[in-house]
């Protein structure tokens, strides 16, 4: 039994460090010194609202679900991996017997339990602590050319690389994705990546949109106009519409007449209704909407669009079996500009509120873009 | 050159009888005395408003596309078929060169023709009439053993067989089907067809549901009930939440204590919106929701329950490559009671109009249901 | 700690009851009193030889690996199931936590563990034995309407399953199936249950594809006939290539000119080079040939014939998330003489040599074919 | 009718110049002066023998099927091209109304007809022409950034295409291509666009090796050992285990201690009956051999290993569909070092002879690499 330090919620915007009493490793567990943790808009509900939607916060808990660290222990039963190793960590615990772990769909499972989550209770705590014991099968060894923080990154990527996987996005698809936010990112990285061969993104925000063409995420890049907000339902399908007129009416390149057309694939990453409708007009018939982004529930749509033209409308939920294929990813470097969503960088558990603070802006004091916030420690 | 009767709309339900010209087929055509066309849907929507929503009729049009007759002539390059050959009339017809048609999604193909139709000007003529001429390659060759009337229903079969295929329904699966009429049981029997263990149909005709299960379409049903309409969002949904909820609550057999639970596949066929919700929610996590029948195209859905859990929502539009499965299935009694579904047969073009009359309603005279209509000539 | 009798296998053909000592179930675990065992091929072999292939029996072998049973005890993590219960047991543990487990894949995982095999040391006892402890979330509950001997049969029946759905076997597909054993009677079964509209299935005994036909489990026979063995591979493949003529031939009824011609689907469950060669040959362009029969492992075939058609040819290696499709088609009786394949019955664990040696026939003395054989105990 | 010029074959390695009457093209046709066409491995079959395997040449018979050019005329219903259009042509032609066609696999109509190929008679020309007429839907429109050349090598690509699709290889997958010519670059290049992180290309030619690693088509190089030709079936699989356990031996980098382990997808492109078992030994449980290459028709394999591994075994005949794909990642820029593959350029068809000559070698006078010929008029 070891004493450590977590950094822990303990009320909206109330973050104190606790000292916590760890055991030693169960015997399939790792335990790992937790290196590098980036912060997600979850832990960002949670850190504004002591809430996450319908999951209250009822015991202080630690934030924090996208980390990696290095092996300090392993209990008897691990042979693989051996403390110094360095590992990116799957936070998501599934109970592997049931009917959809079985078949490959854990993400799904009924029992998952997943770190810096106040749905059960007690709650499933998260990586803002020194160092946690986690189920040996879930730490992803890296290699020494993968840092901490973009093996923190992972998670994100993960969300990225199981929507493109749902997809079917393939070689020369044109893609649209809505939000150009970490996993708006990721998922028009993994776009390129499968071959997708020109992928525009669209967002509200031009530092955003600027930021994913000049990284190379995307090819092409559209500020999402912000005129007077619709109140009818007809008016907001006229405007949805409008902004998929011009998102297909996108020219190739500057000396090519080809315009986009519509889209194979519409990955959607802000969940605001307004561009799922867009997204559902923007795609061609027979391709597909991907629901990724988490908005409203409730939401009005022109379903008769999608369904006369066999556009697919799915959701997605986390990931399965996504991590080896990330760091097969970056161990070969495929995603070129991936550790630049890292803008901001803190030191030190006493820092997670203020670092929480700047992930909540789209840009900092200094004018600078923020996407993805992250911790040393 | 010969000359021929056809049945025509001239104005809402305003059908008369007119004298036309056929030339000789068209060196790819065959030339097809039609022997059986069942009505409808989208025929008795024309019948009832001289439109289809947006698709107003602007010159005298034959109705009927679900036909069968025989082979009265071939043109020069026709080496399949011969004169005497009974024949399924598939009556899309498709450009074939595009990418969608060279892909095998010849149903969502933007050039697609569709008989009985006025989306095009001038309209596509129905198969109420005498004789036609259709390309070859659309004429389906039936055995003797498939009945015209039968023949004439591998349309809405062709339905069936698509939504079955896109759903990837398979052994095992439990299935719910929303809407007891021809699609709706069709859906049904195809989901038996392709090994789903149990079916359970909803409806809100008692009689309808009745049908279905002592039929053999379906192993269970259920009679949606018709309480005081809900008004709000909220209310709405809870109401379909409380339908999902008897669903998944259904026992598998008066002496065996389990319960349905979740299904594998919901196969939508009414277009109502609580309807759609309700399969929404009786889906399980990683299920499909199939929107098979068109309702209004704008839809307030909980589409948070279906992204969450990865149910997929995949819309329905025609069909592609199904006749020749249909021919095949029904050649070897796949679909037990298949042509019980044409309740109501008129003889001769003049009784057209007695026959739209009995499909627009769920019971005749006699109180007897009616499913499908028949008009032989 | 009990005591309990186990039929083992101590040198060819030896087989004797041995008292054995049995822990309480572990905490995840459930005790079963097995009830019945249904004998197959492989434990054939191992009965006959004190081997199955490469793997050599190194001390005494329980064998039996198709069974069901009641459960007489819990492990304390155990809820879903408690004592009384019925179960069907799938005998393969696996790990759960590797690449191909976490991907639904868990029939290939390198750590199964398989009762009754002699392949790792320990040997994984098999189910000739009056209890064992097993995985409760491999003990499959199964209703009162499914007899023990129906739940036994249920592990080649997933193999079945297993191979139907790698072949996308769908509704409509011609379906040729060689080898009229258990395994070939239930592929068979299967393509009829996911809509195969006809099936033709062949073997060398005519009482075999008698029995396969006048069950139901086929729509057409063919006997292979049974000539001079060709010697040369250019003969071999012309006597491959005139059987499957022969097959593509076969006429759809006595009064339907219609011919099978090519098949969707061959399901090999033979391992006979010509008849593997002969399925090739028989499928269309676009087809499949499911390898479910285990032969000689080295094979000359004309694989130019495959590759040029895209004939794909599969592997299907025993199964995985059968266990509840099979379960749930049985309760609603999809395979109309599943247990017709039970043709032998013995009672009691002293008799399992007399099984085997009616097994290692194909009809018993009293000239009545032999398909399975059954111990109940 | 104009008159034009063609590059005949007469006889074994003989060529001729002929001049030839062309008529205006068909209402569905564009007429195309071709400016560039790369020769092909079926070319050189028939330069050599007069004939490719069982094809004979029995009249005189323009080769070339990899060819693009400039559209100068176009029928009466051709809209979407127009003279001066610069087009990429297919030239295979399917029938488009048969089941295969309207499926979406045209590429296996038994109707297809093939340019350069003395399958039927008379041959279907190929494009060693200064001028056809080709179905306009074939004539697919290229960018002025596409080169003619690069437009030519769209036909060796759509067979890569083909085959990276039907392989379903996915972002982050290990790969084996055996084989450093045209196709097998290509098939890794696709692998490359469609995530798979890690490529192992083996060929026998040093040379072709370090072409492929060097230009970025693969990320290891591996090359074959020529040993002593083993004769008996046993020393064959031995030696085919050895070369396939040193390429999953292959370190991932010279600074990382992680070896390539077995590969989710091997391309087979050279159809030699030692590569294909090694591609076999060399796959994981679960994965892919892809049958790219066309060598002996009939092969000796370890049939179980593939089987009892569930490693399918997939052919891939041409392509379909694979143009636009195509087009779409040429415009991006997705393959790099597309055109370095044309490393011998030969201008008018009287030097067809001479770019036939250099193609049938593996390097040229001066020692340098012969990939792709083309000739340009």
């Amino acid at each position: 039994m070891s004493s450590i330090t977590a950094s822990v919620l303990v009320g909206p915007k109330e973050l104190v460090l606790e000292t916590r009493s760890l055991c030693a490793p169960g015997p399939d567990e790792c335990q790992v010194a937790v290196k590098s943790t980036t912060l997600c808009g979850s832990d960002l509900h949670y850190y504004n609202h002591f809430a996450n939607g319908d999951f209250k916060v009822r015991e202080s808990l630690s934030l924090g679900h996208e980390s990696a660290g290095e092996v300090i222990a392993v209990g008897a039963n691990v042979t693989d991996l051996k403390p110094g190793d360095r590992v990116a960590l799957e936070v998501g615990i599934s109970c592997l017997e049931c009917d959809l772990c079985r078949r490959g769909k854990y993400n799904l499972c009924s029992k998952m339990q997943f770190r810096s989550s106040a749905k059960s209770f007690p709650h499933f705590q998260g990586t803002l602590q020194e160092k946690i014991n986690h189920p040996a099968s879930l730490c992803h060894k890296i290699p020494s050319s993968i840092s901490y923080n973009a093996a923190a990154l992972i998670e994100p990527l993960s969300v990225a690389i199981h929507s493109s996987r749902r997809s079917g996005v393939t070689a020369g698809d044109k893609v649209l994705v809505f939000g150009a936010g970490a996993v708006g990112l990721f998922c028009a990285a993994m776009a390129a990546v499968s071959g997708a061969s020109t992928i525009a993104i669209a967002d509200i925000s031009p530092g955003r949109v600027d930021f994913a063409v000049s990284q190379g995420f995307a090819t092409h890049g559209y500020v999402v106009p912000l005129g007077p907000r619709p109140t009818t339902t007809e008016d907001k399908l006229e405007s949805a519409r409008s902004i998929a007129d011009e998102l297909t009416a996108l020219k190739m390149s500057a000396d090519d007449d080809e315009t986009f057309g519509s889209f194979d694939i519409a990955f959607e990453c802000t969940g605001v209704e307004s561009c799922i409708q867009a997204s559902i007009y923007a795609a061609k018939a027979g391709g597909k909407v991907m629901f990724v982004g988490m908005g409203s529930p409730i939401q009005t749509l022109h379903i008769g669009a999608a369904m006369t033209r066999e556009v697919d409308l799915l959701g997605v939920f986390r990931y399965a079996n996504a991590y080896p294929t990330a760091i097969s990813l970056l161990r070969q470097k495929k995603i070129p500009a991936f550790e630049s969503l890292v803008t901001h960088k803190f030191s030190g558990l006493q820092n997670v509120h203020a670092a929480f603070e700047v992930a909540g802006k789209t840009s900092d004091g200094d004018g600078k873009l923020v996407i993805k916030t992250v911790i040393n420690f």
